[in-house]
């Protein structure tokens, strides 16, 4: 980040803390530049920047005000879905976001993707470039079933900053998170087995499950703890489950972490009954707080946890590595792994041992996480500000996913459709349920830089839904404008 | 190739179609240099180079003569294994065959690789360089779940050469060959389903089937017209089979080419008894014979045809480059690929179309097909030479993979042990039955150039062949020296 992109993150977040409250006026440009011996220039670019982001209002001769703002919107609630074994539906609007996204003019708010085009990741071009001019003919040839070896050393590295204490022979690197999930759930399940998994869950991992004819029970979850562990017992007493599937730290798509105590009872719950637990760590290492959360597996000290993860969300989804670390089902993770796709991409493999051997990783990990914090503070201001009163916001503790609740029969596939005309994606959140629940919900993605086309993105989107609850209830609840004259406070 | 290995390659050839018969004497260097138009040295270099390959000895003050050499051995005759669904067992071979080739010093006759050595292949390494250099995005984001555009275009171009008529948006791309056949099988059948195969198999097959809880019907199957229609048929009455999953075009391990007719005949049957057919090509541009020959895709009328292939052993195995035309079975393929690996790596996908679309694979191609068949005539003589006189070796119509039979009773894995305590390995014959049947077989590699390396390997699994037979029936039939005093009719 520049110097004055700096600054108006850190004035974004004490007026998101509420150091300068709604109305307020500003430090003049010359304080500021005085307290942060920066330029009277950087101070008026950040001040700018803050104008476009719509946070403060500048008035003639007066200076900047925060600008005024709604309520903070409450958390979704702990979610209820039912609590019995389901087959899994919604492939159909699965495939239909695909499709749409092949559109590639949509604004894309509906897909899991990172932000691919900060500075700090740009080394990987150098190692990925330098692997071909040498004809380096690891890169033609099969390599090893297991996943490259400096690469497998460094994700053990890497695993211990979770807890775990790993060697590079626990390790299989995958083609991506999803096959490291795949072969997990293949190699611990038959058809018609039932997995308990979060509710809402990522919708990957439902169609997965669907795939090999497995069944899910949904366990109510809470949006700033996670999963119900007392509901997630209830029904390990009623139901043969075997396994738990679920994303523990920097949830998708709630954003919640797991507190490790929550964690340590997971595993007592998961011996208590003798199942395995499949953990979902692709978002970990975005956690907004340092040191980053321990995982499930950390606490694991009889094999059951496989630790499954990838490097899509922190460097690039494009390159396909992902990786798991399956304990005590290392052979049959390994005979899995062989029949689904042999081996792993072997140029990517060796691009990312280079960038994390050589010490680009951590930089760049600093970088994302700072600027996905950053965003979600700016677009939870901005949602607050373009949405109806009448919705639920998440609190994410990392990555880059938020998730929105509106009332109840209200359809977010419509709205896709709806928004999808103005070149608008938004990811409807029936796709995060076995049976088609939280269709009033959805999950935006708010991983790129902030810009004026996002902000009218978000507008969009907020306007859409404000007319369609108004439609519903003739009214009820109309969206209020961004900024209402009645209630402005500004001099 | 070069002039002299050209020419080594065509006198080679004469050899090994009988135009110079065993013991005669060869064209004067003088009477070589004339015909072919070239130069005294190249004449030279290319005896010298059959001699080392011990086709041809040298006769001090009388030129050259054709190596002696035994009768050429016959193929193997049509299998028979049992005719009933079984489990598939071997895993355990298979990975004992994967550990010991971590061990890269390994002089391995065992894979599956290709050469990716040869100066054809070098405009792969710029185009892969040329998207690192550009910085191209598209490197590091999600792609198109069915692949890249330009390289479904280009591979329904190549398509067409085996007599389909493909357009782009009837290929998913995919994770080599194997996942091609992964998501084929899981499209089509349910754990506990039947599946009938070849006999033998290829390994990465059995062990999918196994993995998704498939048994196997294995098919008598003959070295010359592929598998047996008519036992096929009695199959198809008795059990109630899902699929055919068989490798019709320079099969492996078995080398042959199914007729057209045999395929026509083969869809017919699949047709009669309303089962789909799985159909892996990935060695079926590599026909000797040009134009290659056709898919049994190509005769499918009503798209129960799932045709599987890969760029792994035409151009590189480590870049995971593979495609399915799943004909009718799109959208189940399609939610099967989304769910295995989601999407597929987008440097090699980019890399291959670029080699591709700028007119270097035919030209690969054909390089590697002359390469292929010329070893094969060198290879088949060595084995014959330093084999002991009991075997069967089959005719490889395309490819690089050559079946050897040896008697009964004979222990292929224990011949792998043996000789890997002198570097080398050789894929045992149990791996490519269900049920460890081929015990007495074994598959040998012969993709890379012959060197005097290669010939060394060669004769030593030759001598430890015969070493164990001799100990089996106390020296009923022992290995003979390469060259035999008493038969050698040189004067």
């Amino acid at each position: 980040m520049t110097r004055y992109q700096h600054l108006a993150a850190l004035l974004g977040q004490r007026i998101e803390q509420g150091l300068y409250r709604s109305g307020e006026r500003l430090p003049s440009v010359r304080a500021l530049s005085s307290e942060h011996g920066v330029s009277i220039s950087t101070v008026q670019q950040a001040y700018h920047l803050l104008e476009t982001r719509q946070l403060i209002i500048p008035q003639p001769r007066s200076g900047y005000f925060v600008a005024p703002r709604k309520a903070t919107p409450p958390i979704p609630a702990l979610t209820r879905p039912a609590q019995r074994p389901v087959e899994i539906t919604q492939w159909e609007s699965v495939l239909e976001l695909f499709n749409a996204c092949l559109d590639n003019s949509a604004f894309n708010f509906g897909s899991g993707t990172p932000d691919v085009s900060q500075s700090s990741i740009k080394p990987l071009w150098k190692f990925m470039s330098r692997f071909c001019q040498r004809q380096d003919e690891r890169v033609l040839n099969y390599g090893n079933m297991y996943g490259v070896r400096e690469l497998r050393e460094q994700v053990a590295r890497l695993a211990l900053d979770s807890g775990c204490q790993l060697t590079r022979d626990d390790i299989v690197i995958t083609t991506g998170c999803q096959e490291a999930l795949f072969v997990a759930v293949r190699a611990i399940c038959e058809s018609g087995d039932i997995v308990a998994v979060e509710s809402p869950t990522f919708p990957g991992t439902l169609q997965l499950l669907r795939g090999l004819g497995i069944k899910v029970i949904e366990i109510p979850t809470c949006a700033i703890e996670g999963m119900s562990l007392d509901a997630l017992k209830l029904a390990l007493e009623q139901w043969p489950i075997k396994a738990v599937l679920l994303v523990p730290t920097c949830n998708n798509p709630l954003g919640f972490c797991m507190s490790d105590a929550y964690k340590q009872a997971l595993i007592t719950l998961a011996q208590q009954f003798d199942v395995a637990i499949i953990e979902d760590d692709a978002y970990g290492e975005l956690a907004y707080d340092y040191p980053r959360p321990r995982t499930v597996k950390s606490f694991d000290d009889d094999g059951r946890v496989l630790l499954c993860s990838s490097f899509s969300k922190t460097i690039a989804p494009g390159l396909r590595v992902g990786w798991i670390a399956p304990g005590r089902y290392l052979e049959r993770v390994l005979h899995m792994k062989y029949v689904c796709t042999g081996y792993t991409v072997t140029h990517t493999q060796l691009t990312v041992a280079e960038f994390i051997g050589q010490g680009w990783y951590q930089p760049h990990l600093r970088r994302m996480r700072m600027q996905y914090k950053a965003n979600l503070d700016v677009f939870t201001c901005q949602v607050r500000e373009y949405f109806p009163c009448e919705i639920c916001v998440s609190r994410p503790q990392g990555g880059f996913l938020m998730w929105i609740e509106l009332p109840e029969q209200f359809d977010s596939l419509r709205l896709n459709r709806d928004v999808r005309k103005a070149g608008i994606q938004i990811a409807a959140g029936s796709l995060f349920s076995a049976s088609g629940k939280y269709r009033n919900c959805m999950r935006l993605n708010y991983s790129l830089p902030f810009t004026q086309e996002t902000s009218q993105g978000l507008r969009i989107v907020g306007e859409t839904v404000a007319k369609m609850l108004a439609e519903r209830d003739d009214g009820k609840c109309r969206a209020e404008s961004p900024v209402e004259p009645g209630r402005n406070p500004i001099p």
